[in-house]
């Protein structure tokens, strides 16, 4: 049977790697978030401060460089590329070796968009009101009320511009995902439920 | 404890109205779609021709008196509004009847951003991708291939262009909705039974 693939887009905040932590515990897959950083080390022969500095990070001038590149499966020859697109390009190779190697979960960095050819991919968007996700995050990282807002919403606006300069796609448009949860209103351990229930059923 | 609403916005053919039908006989929740109109009617005192006609119609023209009518909560002296605004402020006013009036599944209409400031209201939106939609409403329906996804298009443009007019919102953003679920993927039963589950556990 296929491998299969639960990739996870989230807002800032929203708990969205907790929720695919959970659910890769509960299912038995493989989890990648930070996990790729060390892979992308290995892959690119990059210095961690490079890739750690790249990853999700946009790459505006080099976008339509980069598309041509991720699309022709460019792996190799990096003589005139900026290390953001190193660091990417090495990123898309390491997530599509994942993705052959065994059942997992994989955690943003446009993997729906990588992987959007494969039919064992499962795409899901994790999103919550901004009260929640700043209640949450004060929560976890001890931060104060006055400036949460802004950092969730610069979050957002990072995650949103490289996506959309990786996959020339609108991030968290419905087309590209399967599943969209509201963890603010559903609660974190039911979201991982529904997910686990519905790979469970196929 | 306050009444249940869910409201359900769909593409074409992904079988919103039907996962909707079988949450409302699950939960024995009370179903409006076409039920609507009846109520239009009845409310408007406008002929049936009129308030099928103008039923999720899109008033490009008149969108910014209409979306000031509907947050006024604008209810009588129709003098010099059109019969699109007549329709979609009495339609407006239903949905908020309805909402007031016990536990309830609404089909499309704009409800969830009519609603939008009740604590009580879940949002969800069904999509498919194409093949799905194309075949489920060709099954249903017993149209023909050649022209199913034109119509699919102009109908979710229909959709899309209705509701941003009267909303200022964009349909299908994820900021909107609490749930989104891919039937085609999911499975129409299965997209039921997690709303069902969802509700039950609050």
């Amino acid at each position: 049977m296929a491998k299969k693939v639960i990739t996870i887009s989230r807002e800032f905040g929203s708990g969205g790697r907790s929720i695919g932590k959970m659910v890769a515990d509960k299912l038995g897959y493989k989890f990648y978030d930070s996990e790729i950083i060390n892979k992308v080390i290995e892959e690119s022969g990059l210095a961690r401060e490079i890739v750690e500095k790249y990853d999700e990070y946009a790459t505006h001038k080099n976008s339509f460089l980069y598309s041509i590149a991720v699309n022709a499966g460019y792996s190799d020859g990096h003589g005139g590329l900026s290390f953001a697109n190193q660091v990417q390009i090495a990123q898309v190779n390491v997530i599509k070796e994942i993705a052959d190697a065994g059942n997992c979960v994989i955690i943003g960095r446009g993997a729906d968009y990588i992987l959007r050819d494969r039919e064992n991919c499962f795409n899901v968007f994790i999103r919550a009101d901004m009260d929640f996700r700043a209640k949450r995050v004060i929560d976890i990282y001890g931060e104060t009320g006055k400036k949460i807002e802004d950092r969730l919403k610069d979050k957002d606006t990072k995650r949103r511009v490289f996506y959309r300069s990786f996959t020339m796609r609108e991030w968290g448009a419905f087309e590209n995902y399967n599943l969209m949860l509201d963890s603010g209103r559903i609660g974190l351990d039911k979201c991982a439920d529904i997910i686990c229930g519905i790979i469970n059923d196929k």
